[in-house]
């Protein structure tokens, strides 16, 4: 079993990962913990409640940073136009959804939850890495602790989405992913080189819905539909799975093909939120990626075997 | 024919590239003009004198810029662990070579000799950007009168060179190039994404001279065993033929798959002199390279057809 934190911006991709991180058989959800990006952190909190309460999900909702790492950084408008103005495509979630977020902060909850069970609690991040980087400016300690951090973000040998250098996660928070990238604790970064190949068509979203049988899973292809309307103009009839990608390789990395070398975040400039990697065992001069722990990248991917995964798993549970 | 101006700071793969242009049928060479990079501007500008008077050729050498287009920024030093004290390789170069640079400055060379025959001057340019940016800034008409610029720098899907983020060319004067880049004449960028597929072994190069049968080839064989050994902890027993593929682009684009979109150079921070495109056609929110011109970069080669060409042409030239 891998116990996992899922700190998230539902946003719907979010929320099919969600959905495949409380339906997979191999993962134990400890924690939902939710950050600003794709909506505001009083909606992706709401988002993450409405969601526990629908598919009757265990773990607590934590709410998590509202704002940069750095208070006075330049930040952005969530993408509405992505995500829907109530981040979950227009479906029309209510304001109050009847049960309340746990009182802890998400950075607390993630250093609690790491010191309760050290080498065994695993972190999949697919928002901004705000809250990650406070649990390690607070304590430290959590690097040595944690099991594995995965996170989606970054683009690294393509063009980033937000702007032609940046990723949507790493650009709404550099300094943030600049600190996790850069601590000595095993990240993982499933970003755009393989995120952009996996793309689930709606009719494939259909046979969920339809071979699950279940209101979660017709939820599930309701909220997505404004997203793939989004998604039309840069891929055909479907959506990318970013999120998914994440939790998918916390249960078969053997499906990713991987890069190891440290990593930096550009901040500030016009590539601000750029993720660059320098591969281990390649020679350049002296640099700001010297002398730093090694992560791992993933730079290709077994797009149909992760989509199957992926319904599999969704599938899996019947009832409601 | 293509009327090229050949800037250049020899440098072992610029010896190359310019006894392809000098020996190339469909070449006709107006003019080399230097700029420091891979030594300093007295050196390469020696360098090319040198290389004028062994190779017999009657262009001139113009002598241009020694510093970055913005004077006050970080500068580095000359690699002579790659091109060797003198910048030909150790070979021995005389410090004085008895002919002298044309009078003018390279930036006025550059400028004149576009004016002196509108839409015909292709500008092919292998180090620093300095001198065309200099050109650029006196005389912007320029931009509308020349062919075409061809240009050996930048690393778009792949890491620099210098650094994880930057190329040696583009990183030695950022500024410089983000104006080339940026200005509204047609810019063909050959990058590291496809020279550092184009490795000439030695044995190929070993061939050259005994194919030629020249002296010419003989010394090109000679100068480059330096930049072969430093190659070897990079590639296996070769050279990579950066500043030759850009020449090869001139008489043979359709060796090379291209991508259209709009260029800029991050200037300063950790990914100093890092090149992105903007690719055409692709969604973005609004960036930095909103609204300025589509240039050309380089994202395939066929490198033994390029490699081939490059030996037949050095090779057509049989006598000293």
């Amino acid at each position: 079993m891998h116990k996992v934190i899922f700190d998230t911006d539902p946003g719907v991709d979010d929320a099919m990962a969600l959905l495949f991180l409380h339906h997979h058989p191999q993962i134990d959800l400890l924690g939902i913990t939710t950050v600003f990006g794709n909506a505001t952190i009083e909606t992706t909190t709401r988002n993450a409640l409405y969601l526990k309460r629908e598919w009757k999900i265990d773990a607590p909702v934590v709410r998590g940073a509202g704002e940069t790492f750095l208070p006075n950084r330049v930040s952005h408008e969530p993408p509405k136009y992505i995500h829907g103005d109530d981040g979950l495509g227009n479906i029309g979630v209510p304001d109050d959804v009847g049960i309340h977020a746990d009182p802890r902060l998400a950075h607390r909850f993630i250093i609690e939850a790491i010191k309760a069970d050290p080498g065994e609690v695993t972190l999949v991040a697919v928002g901004r890495m705000t809250n990650l980087a406070l649990a390690l400016r607070e304590a430290p300690e959590i690097a040595k602790l944690v099991k594995q951090v995965v996170i989606m973000g970054g683009a690294f040998e393509v063009n980033g989405n937000v702007t032609p250098a940046a990723e949507a996660n790493i650009h709404g928070d550099p300094e943030a992913a600049d600190v996790v990238f850069t601590a000595d604790w095993p990240v993982v970064v499933v970003g755009l080189d393989v995120t952009m190949q996996t793309v689930m068509t709606n009719g494939q979203l259909a046979d969920i819905r339809d071979a699950a049988g279940s209101s979660r899973a017709r939820l599930l292809f309701d909220l997505s539909q404004f997203y793939i309307q989004f998604y039309q103009s840069r891929v055909p009839d479907g959506m990318v799975v970013h999120d998914s990608c994440a939790c998918v390789y916390v249960v078969a990395p053997e499906l990713f093909e991987t890069r190891k070398g440290t990593i930096r975040v550009v901040c500030g400039g016009i590539a601000d939120g750029q993720t660059i990697q320098k591969p281990d065992g390649r020679g350049f001069g002296p640099s700001e990626w010297d002398n730093l722990p090694s992560q791992t990248i993933c730079t290709g991917i077994d797009a149909p075997a992760v989509l199957k995964l992926i319904h599999d798993a969704i599938v899996s549970v019947k009832e409601d």
